[in-house]
């Protein structure tokens, strides 16, 4: 069993091809403005793709049938590569963003909906260039793994992995399910949200070029704004609000919303003990920072402390990134709170990232029942989650994911401290990055950029916020030689 | 199955006995330098043990068989908590540290031989009283665990527990073997450790007084010093390799000794994988701060830099503490080693603390494991360390107590943070105060001390070094209704 690289390349051609579609509604935008100078690099971009693409059909065997699970990890790890290392283009070309290696990051920044950024100043850039920005948000958050979803069931691949839980999180394993309309309700629940929430930024008076920006930062929980103020460009609290309950409503397990359309849905969404665990913390993190800011004399007025905490915590447990307010300015107890749902992240199956509530959820029950364990040796103890019991093999596969996140973790603060910032900038760098989130502390604040690391630190997070988007494992195995020769295993 | 009062509290009466002799030695210290205020309250504090130890003997029923596993978390975890509320009230009576926060923050210290002060001048307090607070560290360090070791085997504890290696690191299971008479060895290797050192110190030029503080804070991996500037007070690059070195041997699983007088003793000795582990991070570090500290400039002499790298690295991987060279100083890359370092700990059944390099073992070999079962998911996949396999029991376990300890870390992370000191200063208090490390980076780096921390944190770091060197479980189950009440279990 060795790779499948006729399969592999011929999907990179089809991805190629799809991407240069995807220049389109930013090409739309440059004629609207009459960016001409934009307009010329996308073209400049989508041409050799689709040219390339076009090669790759052509020189490789139709039949995609033959795909196998391990090939989609290459494809999904490729692809991501390929579409940051091809959608940083037009911001060269342009000018935009002139060093490749700030585009890069960008881009991967957007893909992975990580959101953050090394432009010190947003606003200058053109207009279609900022909505390239955050359209990659859009197609990052769940597009291009809609795409993967809808394709690869048909190609065969799936079940196998879909049926096993310990990859929660939506990576291909798990959409990939054995129903290839799954895939498709996935994607007309996220058009949805798309058009309610841009309608919803629009009757609260943004203009509709806002609106789309700021809900493609949303939906697909990325965090770029057009704005240097991130949000708190936006004055009216309705907005903050809208955005909040997006967010929010973002880092749940997308599968649930089907279960609203069921007898007893509400009942059954609700009892969800992922989605329990998630808005126990958004409601007693927001709850906690509010009397924090409050008793601290950091706000005087308790309904704009209420408001900006809540988007906070939201903003960063979905791993979204937006700002209101410059939470490294709050007291110590507050940022830490912030810290720590930065790491816990959205539930499975969301657009959001981090080490995910369930997983932080089967960790306190090991926590627990280490405990039994200590006190009955002889008795078997049971790990459950919502009455139903979770295989041992799924918590050690929880145990393996939360060790290799720890691991990646250690190794990313090693390389990142070769730029001998202090020790706050370079741990919230890492943490930021691959937990897809966006701002860190200090140097990488909220208020601040990433503009300031070199661009070998730049290269380590762009690959860490990739390595965090697919989970980890299908991207840290194509590294291993033994994905590239079975019989070494 | 209810907890045996009678012999929990018979042991406390005998342990309030032993610790009333254990103040012996600072009395004769006391004595030979004529420090009568020192002198009148050791025995102050004496007199009363030893009365409240010989009622509570009198008052419980002489039979200690029928004592179980689970009273010797209760006498363990109590046992700890009694010597250090006891052995801080010779600091407050003399005067020598008047709040009784700070004796009990400083006495938790050195019985769970972290070696965090709260003392910013130490160098003014009476010699009596520095030489009780470095013997802490000695009596914590194995003292006290080899008391209980070779009581509670002969109470027929041990066996049970001792048999799996779930929890490797010097507690009561561990070291509680079927045979009563490990304990003796271990406390025979332990004298010789602290008489050599203390012999090779006195060689070196030290006084008496200095070797045996020194060599209390070294083979406790504790790391009291009677000096403001720590190790770097002594000058003679001896003095710093003869604590290196020694720090290095009582990292090390104190049973390994023992092979070493069987045939091909050295063999097997450095054949076991967490010395190798550990050998290979003291040396991989140290190379890697060497290699930093030179090409950054911050040393000019190459052998200073290799002496202070190698102490530094071996001072914190074995949660002692000693001081050479003012860590926080260096460049990120190096402060990160040592971060990392702070975190691994010690080898199991050491008297160091941490998570014990055996865990990392594990934990890393269970990631190692996670990209197999991504490829072949399948096929069973063992963990094995030094060719023997590791039962997914205990590879469970030590799951759990990773995550235990990533809990109790993040608890105290929030815990401390109501001081509002930076957060570089406020996580590394907690971790290295949990890790039983000594100083941390920021405000409680190693040139600065613990003194800037309120009461409250103060007595959440005491609780949380008690915690650390009792390897959580054996702690935090005391607060389980279910260790009371084992129906509801």
């Amino acid at each position: 069993m060795t790779v499948n690289f006729n399969g592999v390349v011929r999907m990179m051609g089809i991805l190629l091809i799809v991407l240069a579609c995807c220049f389109l509604p930013s090409l739309i935008v440059a004629m609207i403005y009459g960016e001409s100078e934009s307009f010329r690099s996308f073209v400049l971009t989508a041409v050799p793709c689709i040219l390339i693409g076009a090669i790759l059909k052509k020189i490789t065997r139709p039949s995609l049938a033959d795909l196998k699970a391990r090939d989609g990890y290459l494809i999904a790890a490729l692809g991501w590569m390929i579409a940051s290392l091809v959608g940083a283009v037009p911001f060269v070309i342009s000018g935009a963003i002139p060093s490749y290696v700030d585009a890069f990051f960008e881009t991967c920044s957007g893909f992975s909906t990580t959101g953050s950024t090394i432009l010190a100043d947003i606003e200058p850039l053109p207009r279609s260039m900022l909505f390239w920005r955050s359209f990659t948000h859009w197609i990052g958050g769940m597009g291009i793994i809609v795409f993967i979803a809808a394709v690869l069931p048909s190609m065969g691949i799936g079940g196998q992995l879909a049926a096993s839980a310990e990859t929660p999180g939506p990576t291909l394993d798990k959409l990939s399910s054995r129903y290839s309309d799954t895939a498709k309700k996935l994607y007309l629940l996220y058009t949805f949200f798309t058009l309610t929430q841009t309608l919803l930024l629009v009757l609260g008076g943004m203009s509709l070029y806002d609106s789309l920006l700021h809900t493609f930062g949303t939906v697909g929980t990325g965090g770029f704004s057009a704005y240097n103020a991130s949000i708190s460009h936006f004055t009216n609290p309705y907005i903050h609000w809208v955005i909040t309950v997006f967010m929010m409503l973002c880092g749940i397990n997308f599968n649930l919303y089907f279960l609203l359309g069921k007898k007893n849905g509400i009942k059954s969404f609700f009892r969800d003990p992922e989605l329990k665990l998630y808005l126990l913390i958004i409601f007693g993190a927001s709850l906690l920072i509010t009397i924090n800011l409050m008793t601290t004399g950091t706000y005087d007025s308790l309904s704009d402390c209420i408001r900006d905490s809540t988007f906070q915590v939201t903003s960063i447990i979905t791993t979204t990134g937006y700002m209101t307010a410059d939470y490294d300015l709050w007291p110590t107890f507050s940022k830490m709170l912030i810290f720590m749902v930065l790491l816990t992240g959205a539930c499975s199956s969301s657009t959001g990232g981090g080490v995910k509530i369930i997983r932080i959820l089967v960790s306190l029950k090991m926590v627990r029942r280490g405990f039994s364990l200590k006190l009955h040796p002889n008795r078997v103890v049971t790990i459950t989650v919502g009455g139903k019991e979770v295989p041992q093999e799924v918590a050690t596969n929880i145990a393996n994911f939360v060790f290799c996140y720890i691991l990646t973790a250690f190794c990313g603060f090693l390389l990142v401290s070769f730029n001998n910032l202090d020790l706050v900038t370079t741990v919230s760098s890492v943490l930021t990055c691959l937990g897809n989130a966006g701002p860190g502390f200090g140097l990488v604040g909220p208020a601040l950029n990433f503009s300031i690391l070199s661009d070998f630190s730049k290269l380590v997070l762009s690959l860490l916020m990739i390595a965090g988007r697919l989970e980890l494992f299908t991207f840290f195995m194509l590294f291993s030689p033994r994905y590239w020769n079975s019989n070494k295993a």
